[in-house]
């Protein structure tokens, strides 16, 4: 058993990460959250596979569990939803001191933790992420919150799940895809914060995504978990520190945007953004170009899709976080000194240079 | 000046009291919000007397400012609004380091800070409440939300603003019927908590409605902010003390809901809980008759709808919180010891008690 606690102020966020905790369940909420009644939130395609052996854990530990299923994907994260998801919570009679569990990825994660932060004004929450991008990323650190169609995750809150129970096992259920989406994000630990971390990762990138060995693929996971970890604990609401996570996002976004989230992943579109920052890292004569080249080498490995010819630099920048609009307070990138040491840089010529990016490395 | 800091843990959230504060807005945002771009959210009654003000003020001080309208009561309290208010705060490019601003009632800084919760997951907010019960009440201690079909404040956070502007002057504009109704939530924090304001209250109940004198006023509000920030500060999250303030509430909301919202103001149905709740104090053997008296006769000179004869114990029980759908984790009644002390006790047979109340002194 790996375990993690994270400090906000006095209040206590866990993570646990063990093969097969998903059918414990039951006994760790008994254990460490002292609740009767649980509310399981999940998708389709989740609930499907897992939510049978989840709510019999919880039963057996003598818990009352319901289970509230939503369509899978993005479309699920609205406001109609969490208003409806509290209406049946509300029939059912849920109380304060009850428990709601998010048993999905990060739509579900950021849908039932929002669903958590809202209802009658804040109840406690529990996340159980079925993917990697939630087990290493999204389920980490509390930012809970649905989109607005004017842009997604506009609303939201940040409110720490009492834990987190992450399950490498049910990594075997996704698709290779959504793996190497979610190892996006692994690359993405090494190279903000951890020169080892990636070295080791150059070395076992593929059979980490085949899911070869149990107990590594856990280690990879306590990893992201004890990084994301040591950064939201210093810097909870994102006013500084944390921002450092967005490395690779911030053309990431922008090309999940321009392309109206139809052809990437947000992993698949972080990895084409890390690529643009550690060349921008190298263009601004701050990583060095053995580093970049290392860098290049390890993200060429994503069998992803590439950025089309039809996608222009100006596209990208109108859907970006460089729009005018939001320009107000000036922009920073997340840029690398070298590989395991991000800082970010106030940043003028964002356009220029992905047109330049685009030209040369990029597509 | 009059000035309150409330701590809750690292953060702070301040009141200033003084009369013709609404003017010098402004300044103390720049003084104390170091903000410069400002979204007002009011209605449109309150926005019709005081907007042009306040706005004058903003701007005055070198502040970007915009209004945002709302129609005028609790039909605005929905997601639906929050949804909408966060389009046109997006839209106008409002940033997470901007401010949003409630100027009215308690609809309005409920509805405002549910927004400011939630708007990119959380931005600052300042509250100008401009009715003797936001004043004295729902405009501090940080409790935001909005309604549900299925109930009031369903969905919610806990979210403190920045600070509280209280200007006494706007309530020369409120109706009458509106201060009493204010002045009920007032008489409740000398019944359970401080026996002294209790007896000044008794003095010049009447004239503290009639605003004869602006400095007595003020200290009236000061003193009900004082007393609600010690409770607050104590139990942010309403786990244990916070429900003292609950006093008189139980049968209040149950009479509001019984009679669809229609016939009672919320201060005016609080009177009726609270004279509820003295009486059942003292069949308890708690209350001394001779304090059960001194409320009743203060209690009574409050110009209220009374009970109708038509209006059984059974339907407002339905209506309550003592509804069996919600009793699994046991009720409990804020009791008094006497005048200026409160305690709660578990509660099992309301429904005869109402049922006795109503025959003997309720109506």
């Amino acid at each position: 058993m790996r375990e993690l606690i994270l400090k906000f102020g006095q209040r206590l966020s866990s993570v646990f990460i063990e093969p097969g905790l998903l059918r414990a369940a039951g006994r760790w909420i008994r254990k460490y959250a002292d609740a009767r009644n649980v509310a399981v939130i999940s998708d389709t395609t989740v609930s499907g596979l897992y939510a049978d052996d989840l709510l019999a854990s919880l039963r057996g530990a003598g818990l009352t569990a319901d289970l509230y299923t939503v369509p899978d994907g993005e479309d699920s994260k609205t406001l109609d939803r969490v208003s409806g998801l509290i209406t049946l919570l509300l029939e059912s009679g849920l109380h304060r001191d009850d428990l709601i569990l998010a048993l999905g990825g990060g739509v579900v994660g950021d849908l039932a933790g929002f669903v958590a932060a809202t209802f009658l004004r804040g109840v406690r929450w529990v996340g159980i992420p079925t993917t990697l991008l939630a087990q290493v990323d999204s389920g980490i650190g509390g930012k809970v919150g649905v989109n607005h169609p004017l842009g997604k995750n506009l609303i939201g809150n940040f409110h720490q799940p009492e834990f987190v129970l992450i399950d490498s096992r049910v990594l075997g259920t996704l698709p290779e895809r959504e793996m190497w989406a979610g190892m996006g994000e692994v690359v993405k630990y090494g190279l903000i914060w951890d020169k080892r971390f990636f070295d080791d990762l150059e070395n076992q990138l593929e059979n980490l995504v085949a899911l070869n060995h149990e107990d590594r693929v856990d280690e990879v996971v306590f990893t992201c978990c004890k990084i994301k970890a040591e950064i939201v604990e210093q810097d909870e609401k994102e006013k500084d520190l944390r921002r450092i996570l967005n490395f690779g996002h911030t053309l990431g976004h922008a090309l999940e945007a321009a392309t109206d989230f139809q052809v990437f992943r947000h992993g698949e579109a972080v990895v084409h953004g890390m690529r643009f920052a550690a060349w921008a890292s190298t263009q601004k004569n701050r990583l060095p170009a053995v580093d970049l080249e290392r860098i290049e080498s390890l993200l060429a490995r994503f069998p992803i899709p590439g950025i089309l010819e039809a996608l222009s630099a100006d596209r990208i920048v109108t859907c970006s976080a460089f729009d005018k609009k939001r320009l107000r307070h000036g922009q920073t990138l997340v840029l690398l000194e070298e590989i395991g040491e991000a800082r970010m840089e106030r940043t003028e010529s964002i356009k220029k240079m992905i047109e330049e990016w685009l030209g040369h490395a990029g597509r």
